[in-house]
This record gives C-alpha cells, structure tokens and sequence, in this order.
C-alpha cells in the first residue's frame, strides 16, 4: 500500500517536473522504508563485509564462511600432497631424519612458507625442482590464507574479545557490535599481537623443554622461524619437536605476517581519518558550491554536496561518478534530471 | 565576474526555496567552471596519487618523490648500520667468510630480507638477539619498500614502457596516459614480471659461471632465494658472488613480492569490475527508487542515483554518506534542502 502511494508521487512528480519544490517538501517522508542499498550476494568481496557464517549442510567444513572453507580444502590439498611426494622420494633428501611422514609433512611446511631451515635439504635434481614448485604454489598459498582467512577468523574471535572485556559493564550484544565497529583494526591488532605473544612463549618454553635448546638459543630459533629467516643453525630436530612444528611454525609466520598489516592498515585509517578530518572542517568557499553542483541547476543538494566532500576525500573519482551518471543519463527517458516510474518503466520495457 | 553572477544566481534561490525548477533550469550551466574537488595536499595517501616527482634542490635525492626518498634514506641507513654492527662482531659469525666488510653488507642483506641461507650464522648471544633485532627492523623495512617505492618505480617505468610499445604508431602523450591509466595494473604486472624473468636467468647465469654450479642447482638456489626459503646448501660464497647477491637478493625478492602483489590486484580489480558492472546492468526497481531518495523530496536526481548505486559497489559506506550529511545539516542554515552562499556565509563567519 505504502508502496503504490510512492509510486503515484514519484508518477505525478515525473509527469510534472516544474512542481514547486515546497510541495514537493510536504509530501516528503511519505513513503520512505529502506534507506541501504542491497549489495550483489555473490559478487560482493569477501574481505569486505560479509563474514557471516552460512549454515550449510556439508559434514566437514560445515559452519565455515565459502571463502575460508576453499583455503582449507587447498591447504589440506596442498599438505596431504606434499606429505605423500615428499615421503616417496625421502630417500632423494638428506639431513636430521626423524619419522617418514612426519619428515615429509614438516619439510612441505618449513617449505611453504619460506623458512627454510636446511636441516633437511633436497639431494637430486628431481627433490630440487620439486621444492621450487612447493615453495612458489606455498607462498601463492600463505597469501591466501592472509587475504581471505586469517581476517576472517581474527573477526570472529573479535567479538568475543570484547564482550569478554565488557564482561562486567554488562553491555548489550548492540553496543558490543558498534564497538567493534569502530575500533575495528585496533582490536584486531591487539587480538594478533597477544597470539604472537602467546606463540613466541609456548615456542621458547617448548624449545627449552623437548629440543634442549637455552633460552637465548630458544628464543633466537623462535625468532628466525616465525620472520621466515630460518638459518638453519638451530631448528626442530626430534621427533615430538617436528610434530610441534608443523603447528606451531604455520601459525606463527601467519601471525606475524597477520601483525606487520593490521599496523599498515592501522597506518593508513589514521592518515585516511587525518584527510576526512580536513575535508570536513575546512571552509566551504563559493567555488566548492559552483563545482558541487553536478546538476548544474544553479544549488546544491544534501546528495550533490555529500559527492564533492567524498571525492575531496578520495573515496570516489570522477570515473565512477560518471560511470554512473551514464545509466543515469539512459534511464532519464523524459530528461527531467530526476528519476520516475515513468523513466523505469520506458527505459527498461519487461 | 561570473563568479559574482553565481553568488547572486545561488543567493536568490536560497532566499526563495520555492522558486520553480523551470526557471532554475534555464540558467543552468551560466557558472560553471571546474567539476573537479581539489584535494588536501599534504594529506592525500602518498599511495593513491601524488606520483609526481617535485623538483627540490637536494644534492643526491634530488629529483625524487619524498615517500621514495624517505625508503631510500631508510634503507641506506640500515644497511649502514648493518654492515657496521656486523663488521665489528665479524668474530662472533661462523662460517663460510670472504672479505670483513663484504660479510657482513651479505649477512645484512640475508637477514633483512629473511632469506637465511645459514652459511653464515651468528654464533654467540649478542649476535644472536642482533640478528633478531636486525630480521624485525629489516622485515618493516622490506614491507615499507613494497607499499611506497616499489609501485611508486613501476609507475615511472610503465610509461616509458607503453611509449617504447607504441612507438611506431606516432600517438600522443595523452593516447599514452590514457593507456596506461585504464590498464595500469596489467601494465604494472607485465613490467615487474618481465623483470622477474631478468633477475632469474641473470642469477642462474652468474651461479653457474661464477659460483661454478650445476644449471638445476643454480635454478634451485636461484628460487630457494627470491622466494626467501634459503635452505642454505646452495648459496653464494666467492667474493665476487657476495657482491652480486647483495644487489640481487633485494631486487629478486622485492620483484617477486610485487608479482604476487599485483596479481592480487588484479584478481580485486576483476572482481571489481563484475560487482559495478552487475551493479550498472541490473533493473532498477521501485523500492531502489525509494531508497535512493535521500533528501526524501519524492523524486531521485542523478547526485542521490550515482550515491545509490556507488553504495550498492561497495565504494561508499553508509558511515561515510551520514558523516557528511551532517556537516551539510549544520551548513544548511535555513535548512531549504540546499546550500546557498548565504548559508555557508551564516554558518562560517569569517
């Protein structure tokens, strides 16, 4: 009902576009419902805003995002493979041996992503070239992983955070929500960074523990495997320490990785908030008034005005404005400069 | 003067809201001068668009881009520092050694770069936690490389490169900026893959004449590098060898880097493309003309159309739509719906 009301307006409007602008304001507020626009389900990036969980009915992978399901499969994809070739041709590499598999799993991972130890090295041509294969599918691999499921899985436990830090204040699941909105990266980065903090730790008492190792010696390994450095002096020679290893070393050099771009991305909303801050305050000359007005009908409206402040914030350019103004163009079939059912329909016959 | 007969245009209809929207279409376009938001100098992301060299009277970083010349500086000083600190502790390295200050410059570049070959490895405490303190700073430093001068290089060369392209055509410089500015990530990519292939057959090239090694064990040690694996059996270790590998190491691991930097780009520059065109081609529907109706006057003009649909491709939030209007209420002085010069002459007095 409120519906077809709207449509008479916006048809009488169209009809009439030299109607006084006053009436125009009386009628307004009428019909209005949704004020956000609907993005394309399945187009939309999935690093952007939609990392909610779909209920699906699949047996493993089942309460995981589409995109973080795919980097699981190819991670495991990846490591049963590695497992398997490299324990065929164990025999064509050489250094600390321990377990088969094991071996085979831990050398895929120091592989993967780029540690490199040395403690175990390919001796034929065949393990040589393998390796480069490994390493180069391992870092498109990590990459991956970085894009699509680290930050998904860093904005889960997000929330958990901070409801678990507001235990007390008692706040609704609502301002939890918007906390976590606004500080976004913030809490992210301190929710890494407290991992990272935790793996150094488990990494150096384990090191100091099952590998012997001191606790200089400890920490200098730790170090050197979670940067990717891994000069190979000191690493995980048992076998209990390999089995620690595959975990520990893929975790940490995401971690890291995961804590070097939060501080970017820190970085760069700070300078973004420093511009938008500028944008905002500055005087709003008679020359911006001139330039706002995309109509070109002589005023600037709230939309007009709120376009020139987001292009002065780099957030539009002009080729996406006139991108748009295009279709705008084609649907504008009566050129009243607005839009009305009447243009819908004319411009899009069913 | 035009302007003037804009402030008295933009004046008269502030006085009267009412004003019909057929006579404020007859004098349409009678002030119009430039569509185009200036932005804030200083504070603009030095990563989205000031590649423009500023000419300056320094000495030795003279013709080049502040963000450019800052990376440069940083790295000088670091590898300075490096080759300092290592030289003096030269004693406490085991392995492999050639020339003192040669080493230590290598050990930098490894550690820096997290490649780690191990045929030099730090053999007491200090040494240990330097070369901690040196993989941290040096992976910072690599990340500062690759958002601010990597890309900023590119850019320059990706000019000189589609003119070299097109230079049979005889086409302008503005055909070229054109070119490059609709494929610029292609460009990019091709230009730093190119490059890719160079370092890799100029590496393979010096590791079998000069390191004196097979053509699959140059290739692996040639991979096991750019890639910052670095297992370590193979690796450079004549004087002459340590000298290229400094230049080279940096340069084949900021390249590859970028590679995979830029085929991200262009996946989210692809899918991009999907999300606006779908955005563009899809039917307009009632309810998107209600909901795009932001000054809820009962009509759609095309400012409110371009913020409907730029928020529907995810370039605009609904944050930063709001943020602005709120400025815009506040300028809005006798809250017509639009901005006149007496509005923002009330709201800011000077």
């Amino acid at each position: 009902m409120a519906n077809n009301g709207a449509n008479e307006l916006l048809l009488s409007q169209s009809l009439d576009p030299a109607a006084p602008k006053a009436k125009r304001q009386l009628n307004k507020r009428r019909f209005l419902r949704s004020r956000s626009a609907p993005r394309a389900p399945e187009l939309v990036p999935p690093e952007t805003n939609d990392y909610v969980s779909i209920p699906r009915s699949e047996p493993i992978f089942g309460n995981l995002h589409p995109s973080f399901k795919k980097v699981a499969i190819c991670l495991s994809v990846y490591l049963g493979v590695g497992a398997v070739i490299f324990y065929l041709v164990g025999k064509q590499i050489k250094g600390q041996k321990t377990n088969g598999v094991l071996d085979a799993v831990y050398f895929t991972i120091v592989t993967m992503t780029t540690v490199g130890y040395g403690d175990l090295v390919p001796n034929s041509d065949l393990t040589k070239l393998l390796a480069c294969a490994f390493v180069f599918s391992g870092m498109a691999l990590v990459g991956l992983i970085l894009s699509k499921a680290a930050d998904y899985f860093v904005e889960k436990q997000e929330i958990l955070l901070v409801k678990a830090m507001h235990l007390r204040q008692k706040i609704g699941p609502t301002e939890i929500l918007k906390e976590v909105e606004v500080n976004k990266t913030r809490y992210k980065f301190f929710l890494v960074f407290s991992l990272l903090l935790v793996l150094i730790i488990a990494g150096t008492i384990f090191l100091v523990n099952v590998e012997k190792l001191e606790i200089i010696d400890a920490l200098y390994c730790v170090c050197s495997t979670i940067t990717t450095l891994g000069y190979g002096d000191k690493s995980f020679s048992t076998q209990a320490g390999r089995i620690f290893a595959v975990f520990w070393i893929l975790t940490g050099t995401i971690t890291l990785a995961q804590v070097f771009f939060y501080i970017a991305e820190l970085n760069t909303e700070n300078r973004q908030k420093e511009l938008v801050e500028w944008v905002l305050t500055k005087k709003v000359t008679i020359l911006d008034l001139e330039a706002a007005d995309l109509d070109e009908d002589g005023t600037v409206g709230a939309a007009e005005f709120i376009i020139y402040k987001l292009k002065e914030m780099g957030k539009i350019s002009q080729e996406d404005i006139s991108l748009v103004m295009r279709e705008f163009e084609q649907l504008d079939v009566d050129q009243s400069g607005t839009l009305s059912i009447s243009d819908i329909y004319l411009a899009q016959p069913s």
